[in-house]
C-alpha cells in the first residue's frame, strides 16, 4: 500500500513530527512492567501537570485510545445520573459531548452556538443559578476553529459551583491553559496534536475534586475505568498493555519542551499562525471564526464555485500539501490550515506558492 | 529517562519487532481521512480475515486500545442482559472476562479451572442443554500458559447453539485459528503479540451473526461502540483518530506474512518453541501447564528458595534478557518464556547460557 511520506502536513492531527521524535518510533518497544518504565511514566505525569499548570495534588492519566476515549472516560467517570451538565455545542466535538452524555443517561443542556461564533456572557446568563453541577467544553472547537473564552467560563463555573471539564485536545501548547487559574477539574489532550507525537494516547490531568468523584463513582465501562488507571498510576503503571512506544515518544517530547522552554515552544506555534494570517488576506478566502485559536485557521472560499474539499484533494495530489478538510455539511464550504506540529514559516511559503499557482490556473478564483 | 534498547525480549508482549517493521515507526504519520489510507485499511481487513480463516461475509474491526478494549467491546456489543454466558476462568484473563460481564450486568457462569489445567469434556458436561446463549474463552490463557481444546469447545457451542467468542490475543499465528472450522462468531488479537508490531491496536473479526447482534444492540460505552466502527469501516475508516502509525505497521506485517507464507511464519514460531522445550529439561524448572500453546512456556523453579520474580530481575539487570514475570500470587512461583515475536534459536542459546551461568553462580539451583 502506497502511503505518501513527503507531504507537508497542515492537518490538525496527526500533525508533522520532528526528526528527533520520529526516530524513537523505530526503537525496540521495551517490556514495560519494570521500574524503568514506571519512572518514565511518573516523569510524564509530572511534566504534563507542569505544562497544564495543575495544582500539586492533581493526577495525570494516560489512556491508550483516541481523544474521544478521554472525552468519554471523563464524562462517565466524573459524573453520574444525579448531575446536570452544561455543554457548549458549537460544532461536531461539542455535539459529541452531548452524544456521550446521552449514552450514559447524564442530564445535560446543550448551549447551541451558530457556526463560527464565540460563546458570550449572554449565552451563559440563562443558566446561572439553575442547579447545574458540571460544565463540558471543547475550549477550541476544532471542527469550526472557534476558541472559547476560558476565563469567562471559569468565572461562571466558580460562581455557580460547577465541575469544569476542558477538552484542550487541539488547544494545548497553542493557546493558554491553566488548571490553577481556571479552577478546572479536568483538562485533556491527545498525543497527535501540538505534542506532535503519533496518535494512540490521550492524556488528562485531574484535580483532587475530580479524583474524589471518580473514586466515589461506578464507571459504565470496564476499559475506561479511571479508578483502575489512577490506582495503577500510583506506581507508574497502566491497568492494561499501553501504546508503550508512543508513551516513550511522549516522554522525549515533554522533556524537549522542558529543555527548550514551554513559552518558546508556544511562541513558535503562534509565530507560524501569525505569519499565515498576515499573508492570507490577499487570497480569495475569508476566515470563518470570530475567535481564533493559534492552532488552526478555518477558511472558506469566497467564490461558491470553489469547493473546499476539491481544494484539499488538488493540494494533496498535485502539490504534496495536506490541508485539513471538514466533514458533513461543511465539506464543500470550509477547510482548515493547522499551525501545530513540526512546521516552519517556510512550510507556509510552500502553501502560498501553491495558492498562487492555483490562482494562475484559475482553479482558485475570486 | 533511560529505557534499555538492547535486551533480548522473551516477554509475551510487547514482543521483539523486526528491523523491517520497526523502521516504519520512524516514518511520518500521514493524514488519514484519504482514499489511500482507506485502501490500506480495507487491505488490513482482507488479510486479517484470511489469516483468521474467516467466512467471506465476516468483517474486521481495528480498535485503538489494549487487547482488553476488544474483550470489553465484544462482550458489551455482542451480548445483552438477556444472554447467559459461559466463561472459561482458568487464570487472570478468564477472570477479566467475568469482571467485564459483571460491569454490564450480563448473566454468566465461570467454569473455574485449577491453575495449569486444561478444559476437559467433564468440565463442560454440566452446562449442556442448560439455556446458555454464549461462550467466552481466552483460547490461550496467557497468564498460566494453558491452551484450550478449541475443537472440543466448538463442538459444544454448535451442539448447544452458543455464540462463540475467542480471545486469541496471544494464540494467533502461534496456534491454529479457524473461524470457519470452529463456527466462531468473534476472534480477536492484539498488535503487540505474534504480529510483532508495537502495542496500541487490537483487532477482531466478526461473523455475520455477530455483526447482526451488534446492529441490534445498544452498547454501554460510546468509545467502544462497534456499530460506529463497522459503519466507518465500510469505507475503510475509523470513527475517531486511530493509532495510524501502528495500523501502517500492521499493514506491512500482514503483507510480510502473506509474502513469506502464513504456514512458514507459524512454523518458525513453533520451531523456536520446540527448540526451547527440547533443551529446558536439564534445568531445575518444571513446566506448569498440561496443555501448551506454541506462544509461551510457563515454568516454575523446582527449588522453592529460587524466586521466579528475582530471576526475572537478575536476567534483566545482569544479562540483558527479559523473561515474562507473573503477577499476584504466582509472582514468586511462575515465570514465562515467550516464543513469539522476532526471535531466533540463537536467542534461545543466549537464554540457556544465562541459565548455565546462574547455575554456576548458585543463584539457580536444583
Amino acid at each position: 500500500m502506497d502511503i505518501k511520506k513527503d507531504h507537508i502536513n497542515f492537518a490538525v492531527g496527526p500533525v508533522q513530527i520532528s526528526e528527533e521524535i520520529s526516530r524513537i518510533g523505530a526503537d525496540p518497544v521495551p517490556y514495560f512492567r519494570t521500574p524503568d518504565f514506571s519512572a518514565l511514566m511518573k516523569e510524564n505525569e509530572a511534566l504534563l501537570k507542569e505544562f497544564m499548570d495543575a495544582p500539586e495534588d492533581a493526577r495525570a492519566v494516560f489512556l491508550t485510545g483516541s481523544g474521544t476515549a478521554s472525552m468519554d472516560a471523563v464524562t462517565q467517570n466524573v459524573f453520574t445520573k444525579d448531575d446536570r451538565l452544561l455543554v457548549v455545542a458549537g460544532g461536531s466535538f461539542g455535539h459529541r459531548f452531548c452524544e456521550i452524555c446521552e449514552v450514559y443517561g447524564i442530564p445535560h443542556t446543550a448551549i447551541e452556538l451558530r457556526q463560527g461564533h464565540a460563546l458570550t456572557p449572554a449565552d451563559l446568563a440563562p443558566y446561572a443559578g439553575q442547579g447545574y453541577t458540571g460544565f463540558l467544553v471543547n475550549m477550541h472547537e476544532t471542527s469550526t476553529g472557534v476558541l472559547y473564552d476560558m476565563d469567562m467560563i471559569s468565572a461562571f463555573c466558580r460562581e455557580n459551583g460547577l465541575v469544569l471539564v476542558v477538552d484542550a485536545i487541539s488547544a494545548f501548547l497553542a493557546d493558554d491553559v491553566s488548571m490553577k487559574r481556571w479552577g478546572a477539574d479536568v483538562v485533556f489532550t491527545g498525543s497527535q496534536k501540538a505534542l506532535a507525537v503519533p496518535p494512540g494516547i490521550s492524556m488528562m490531568v485531574l484535580s483532587s475534586r475530580a479524583v474524589e468523584r471518580i473514586y466515589a463513582n461506578r464507571p459504565a465501562c470496564y476499559y475506561l475505568d479511571l479508578k483502575a488507571a489512577l490506582k495503577n498510576g500510583e506506581r507508574g503503571q497502566t491497568p492494561f498493555t499501553s501504546a508503550v512506544g508512543i508513551l516513550i515518544q511522549i516522554n522525549a517530547r515533554l522533556n524537549q519542551i522542558k529543555r527548550d522552554g514551554f513559552a518558546n515552544v508556544q511562541a513558535q506555534i503562534r509565530a507560524i499562525a501569525k505569519d499565515f494570517r498576515s499573508r492570507i488576506g490577499k487570497y480569495p478566502f475569508h476566515i470563518v471564526s470570530d475567535s481564533l485559536s493559534y492552532a488552526v485557521t478555518p477558511l472558506s472560499p469566497n467564490n461558491p464555485e470553489v469547493s473546499a474539499h476539491q481544494l484539499f484533494l488538488t493540494l494533496k495530489d498535485e502539490y504534496g500539501i495536506i490541508i485539513c478538510p471538514n466533514g458533513g455539511e461543511l465539506a464543500d464550504k470550509v477547510f482548515r490550515v493547522g499551525h501545530i506540529g513540526h512546521l516552519t514559516v517556510e512550510d507556509n511559503d510552500a502553501l502560498f506558492r501553491a495558492f498562487d499557482d492555483l490562482m494562475a490556473r484559475g482553479i482558485l478564483k475570486a
